[in-house]
């Protein structure tokens, strides 16, 4: 798998995400037919026959949706921009924080094992909160740590009052359980945000959450800084995970759109993706939503992360989307690419929940 | 209001639902034209108006929401009716726990004041307990107590092991907080199901409630039931509310519909609702689901129980849904009427969850 963090989802529990959530429908899902040659099915968007996109600070937001986009080739959603912005703006959060209270906010990273994948990912938030001024704490533990072992350490953690956020790297060793492990971490640090309690709260009128999980939140803090009206919208989230689908509904759902939720049993799922305004697509599978999916000026954002053959590419495979880039952007109104979209905003909100917790934690406005 | 059971929600909760959940459209919203007149535009439907139902058990549970029933009037679905058959199945399992392992399931229910409607309620509950064999325990407190006395009988009540399920009866005096108290209740004896621990379990993949809520629960056993298959099926929940819109949205979804939850921001809700093969209105709003909103074949369940003003009535009101029966009856499939619906369910959920409780915490099969 891609050794970039693109793929992981705060603590790699996003992608790949189960290719099993919606039927195989070959060659219409894994394929953007105005690409793929008989031979390559799995060869994805080629860069070079991409329409150029335009920087997302060239883009009218009040427009990003609107239909009269139709005829144009979509706005580019620029995550990897966007991402920029808000770890310009955690830094500068972070230091007045260290300035007025002396506070520093420290995000903790429990690894198990010796996974390449996880190594790189434990690396890539280390150097990310270190860019920001955010503290980074780590604890390796060997493959065949025992639960008490792993939580332990996160009970240690737990009433480190120099800690507001802990994640435990997924996947754990087969021999533990997520789940035991995971509930030990403190609800008020657990940054990643998917605890029962935080999903009930976002799914509740009248209730926050402590912490918005981070891939969805990336995603909305992309349409909210692209300008594109939710309220009364019709939404379409294709993927009902723990961690992506269903937290990115009830998130929509708070935001006054109305949601619909697409997964593995819907029929005609492009039927009611073409009613949507705004899609978000989070099953894992490559190229599922296509051209005729989408509603001409609606704004797409690509959650999956899908590794296809590509020979032609050093690595031997590309990344794409769940979304056919090369279709959708004819008919899009704004959309994420892959990579480069929702990806590095997942640590970007990371990020963000750490020092929001810091936040709260010390009553810092 | 009613002093009917119908109009609480196991404690006081579920109704009248709010109104300002759908903008006001009148006179569309409140009247079945062919039944009001214009000077009685709030004078629902009269019985002796209504096709005769046909009884649930005359129904032949594969065709409940098929199309081919549309030219028919709607079959009825009898909540009364099941509701009796779900308490004859608690009794009988009540008697049997008793039998085998000598435990009574008991369920406590904490009153304060002495609002009349809320005395009824709980008298209700008192009544549906012991006829079943559930051991009903009961404190009533002053309208003058302080939060913390309440507070004092929870922790009582959590601590009491012949108690399997605590109900405080809403709504509370407007001094006390309503989150404080509720969270007091120990998420194992809930029987309400309204946590959002509870909720967000509901939410996720692979993770179960300790409770259903009991409307939402009494909506799916409807389904379940009558043979209406929810798997694969388009859903539309109207209203989004804590404790019926949103938790059976996430039951229809966990079933495997798929999913849409229309509410007050909505624009076109008819065009979405008239996409459902089933839909569950939970919305506070007499008669607002026109017959026209509703595809041939549809199963129609109807939460809302909504007064109305009928001066032939000896009440001077009279008790409607938020689905105008007399449309919908000829368009649907199968239909639950108002009151006889879902009313008697959700008492029915709150026993069949007391029992559970009480199976659960003594490990009875």
């Amino acid at each position: 798998m891609a050794s970039s963090i693109l793929s992981d989802c705060s603590s790699a529990r996003l992608l790949p995400l189960r290719r099993s959530l919606l039927p195989p429908r070959a060659p219409r899902l894994r394929s953007c037919p105005a690409l793929a040659t008989p031979r390559r099915l799995l060869v994805a968007a080629r860069p070079q026959l991409l329409p150029r996109p335009r920087h997302m600070d060239s883009v009218p937001a009040a427009t990003a949706s609107s239909a009269d986009s139709a005829d144009a080739p979509a706005k580019l959603i620029d995550g990897k921009l966007v991402a920029k912005q808000v770890r310009e703006e955690i830094a500068v959060q972070v230091t007045r924080m260290k300035d007025v209270i002396g506070i520093v906010p420290g995000l903790a990273v429990i690894l198990v094992g010796s996974r390449k994948d996880s190594q790189t990912y434990v690396r890539n938030k280390k150097k990310a909160c270190e860019a920001v001024g955010i503290k980074s704490y780590e604890v390796n533990l060997p493959e065949d740590s025992s639960e008490e072992e792993v939580i332990k350490h996160i009970a240690s953690f737990n009433s480190d009052p120099s800690v507001h956020g802990i994640l435990v790297q997924l996947p754990l060793p087969r021999h533990m359980n997520d789940e035991n492990i995971l509930n030990a971490v403190s609800i008020e640090k657990d940054v990643d945000g998917f605890h029962p309690l935080n999903i009930g709260r976002l799914a509740m009128q009248g209730r926050d959450p402590f912490f918005v999980p981070c891939t969805p939140k990336g995603c909305m803090e992309l349409l909210h800084r692209h300008g594109v009206e939710i309220k009364g919208k019709r939404a379409v989230v294709i993927g009902r995970s723990n961690i992506v689908g269903t937290p990115a509904a009830l998130l929509l759902q708070k935001a006054n759109a109305t949601v619909s939720i697409v997964h593995s049993q819907t029929k005609n799922p492009e039927q009611i993706t073409r009613q949507a305004d705004i899609v978000i697509a989070a099953v894992g599978v490559a190229n599922l939503v296509r051209g005729d999916w989408i509603k001409p000026g609606a704004t797409i954002i690509d959650v999956g992360i899908n590794p296809v053959d590509d020979p032609e590419s050093p690595r031997g495979y590309r990344l794409v989307g769940d979304v056919c880039y090369e279709e959708a952007s004819k008919v899009a109104g704004a959309i994420t690419p892959v990579p480069g979209g929702v990806g590095p905003m997942t640590i970007a909100m990371l990020l963000s929940n750490t020092l929001e917790s810091a936040r709260r934690i010390h009553g810092f406005k």
